[in-house]
């Protein structure tokens, strides 16, 4: 078996050829998975955080059941902004709910410098741990300074964003340092992990498709970019940087020149609409409508094996000759996370049907 | 003033060089109205449709108080399903809920064909009325079939149509006969509010945007293209047809296809990066976010210019020079409806803006 660092999930992050697709799921930790609800019980997802043991374990969990190609940190965004001690909490079936939400120029000096060493060491030891056991790459992740800024200004989840574009558009003197003390506090907190020991890290800008192209292009694409270049500067081209969103169709390019290795896209968009928006070096994660895993199994295969097919399509061109074992360039994966009626057998069955997807495949044509 | 029939707002559907940009908005009669909230009092909307003058006074309130250039009639995606007979209620803050959502084949037979003038003819009498009154072209409107699936298969407001999506992919002997009964329904709808005498019609599908490009394509697209197809046969090309979605930037090229004469977009795609997926006759209707106007006016002017200057831009090309007073191919409106919260003067203050763009305008330049 490779190590972590060489693993296939690592080769088709910095697109280079693979043997498979590698596969895994956004939040395959979660509710969906029965020992996941035993493990937790009645304890909250950040006290579950904080106990190193535990998260170590519900980050494991899918990998044994599922044998995907990564783990995915067991942890939330919020965790950083709770730890530098915003009275905040992940309500069930809600989401993030802050307390006193951010409103005003006053309301910046609530975001004090992100230490993770001292505000949130369980982070780092749950990495540590997973460093141990974990024979695949592990996966650590933040919000992007939008998808939290949103959270911290509206409340509470939104439909429309009134709040927080009224902030954008109004206070310029409120958004510009909000989003750069954000971008500070994440770029903090994805060093602190990947110092630790994870193998690539996730930037989740997930409401970033409720932007119109020219506010996000303004207002948002400035501090993303400001992320990544950091995380370029500080740890080389090697470690693989993702960036998520989801309804962002009118805005990939924009997303993948913030800098990424890997855009993931949602179910919206095929896989070949997606690559003229992208260079030649980056690389695609998605993107099955996690819908559809509530359908039926014939459906999951055909239409995974759409993507396949777009997948190699896309990577074909680039060849002299296309073998049906030449894979570059994708990761497969749900469009956004697993939804939590999903019966897991549908994901053991998909993780087996992108394995062994080339012996079924029918049609390379470049 | 010139006649409904031959107003700026149907030059401009029908891309039509006119002296100025026409400007409606989406849910323009609605809750962010105070006369509207005092006129319906506490009549549901169901009741209220049923009482053609109380609907005709909604559907022209707005006209006077901000003398947009189009009246949208009073009514309900919902209203021909509730008129043959099935239980259901739009209920306030939620939406339509239907008291036994579809979910097999013999749910079929439980959608009859409407006739609208046994059925609805409220809604008839509710056109003959405007159209003594009213001095502004009246737009009429209904549901897609996708969009009102979602709603009889889900019994109420969707966030990831789960169960729709598993009837459209694995129950074809289902999906196809209930999008063809519903097209038909639509069809039927829309031929009776022309009939009566509205002088354009819009078909919302709303959630569209929900949708992977390859399921629009399959399991909806055919049967939006049936009912424009019926109506341009019926009715001809003179009779402007809107097609609206929201979130549908990776599908818009499609739903154009289908065949109106108008696309209407949301704010999240700049409309100069939508032209190039339309046919150059048709027509563009957007985009700005609803949520600007609840920022600051200043904001509302900014986005607003820089969504006129786009429009211009993009008519320009065809013209061997460009007039300042150049109009054509697109009319003002919203991405989606006015939000409930929205002050009324901002949006008097908007369409007076988009009246004056030109003396105001600083740049056209092709």
């Amino acid at each position: 078996m490779d190590s972590p660092d060489n693993s296939r999930f690592i080769k088709a992050c910095l697109n280079q050829p693979v043997d498979r697709t590698p596969v895994w799921f956004m939040r395959q930790a979660g509710r969906s998975l029965p020992e996941y609800r035993l493990a937790r019980g009645t304890l909250s997802i950040l006290e579950t955080v904080k106990n190193p043991e535990l998260a170590a374990e519900l980050t494991l969990q899918p990998v044994k059941r599922y044998d995907v190609d990564a783990a995915v940190l067991f942890s939330d965004i919020m965790v950083p902004l709770k730890a530098i001690g915003l009275e905040l909490d992940i309500l069930p079936n809600v989401g993030p709910v802050i307390e006193k939400p951010f409103a005003k120029v006053s309301d910046l000096d609530r975001i004090r410098k992100y230490e993770p060493e001292e505000d949130a060491p369980y982070v780092q030891e749950t990495i540590a741990l997973l460093k141990k056991d974990c024979r695949v790459p592990i996966i650590g992740f933040a919000g992007a300074p939008f998808t939290i800024a949103s959270y911290l200004v509206e409340g509470k989840p939104s439909r429309n964003f009134i709040k927080t574009k009224t902030l954008m558009h109004t206070l310029p003197e409120f958004w510009s340092p909000l989003m750069d003390k954000l971008s500070d506090l994440i770029i903090a907190s994805l060093s602190a992990q990947i110092t630790a020991g994870v193998h690539a890290i996730q930037l989740f800008d997930s409401w970033a498709g409720s932007l119109s192209r020219y506010d996000y292009q303004e207002y948002v694409w400035p501090f993303s970019k400001k992320i990544f270049d950091a995380l370029t500067k500080n740890f080389g081209t090697s470690l693989p940087k993702i960036h998520f969103g989801v309804g962002t169709s009118a805005i990939l390019d924009l997303m993948a020149s913030t800098g990424p290795d890997v855009l993931s896209v949602d179910w919206r968009i095929p896989l070949d609409k997606v690559s003229p928006l992208l260079s030649e070096n980056q690389a695609i994660q998605g993107n099955l409508d996690p819908a559809i895993c509530l359908t039926s199994f014939d459906t999951v295969a055909r239409e995974a094996g759409r993507i396949l097919r777009d997948a190699k399509r896309r990577s074909a061109p680039h060849e002299k000759s296309v073998s049906p074992s030449f894979h570059r360039g994708h990761i497969f994966n749900l469009g956004h996370g697993v939804l939590p009626e999903t019966d897991p057998d549908t994901l053991t069955r998909l993780v087996d049907f992108v394995r062994n997807y080339d012996s079924t495949s029918d049609d390379v044509q470049p």
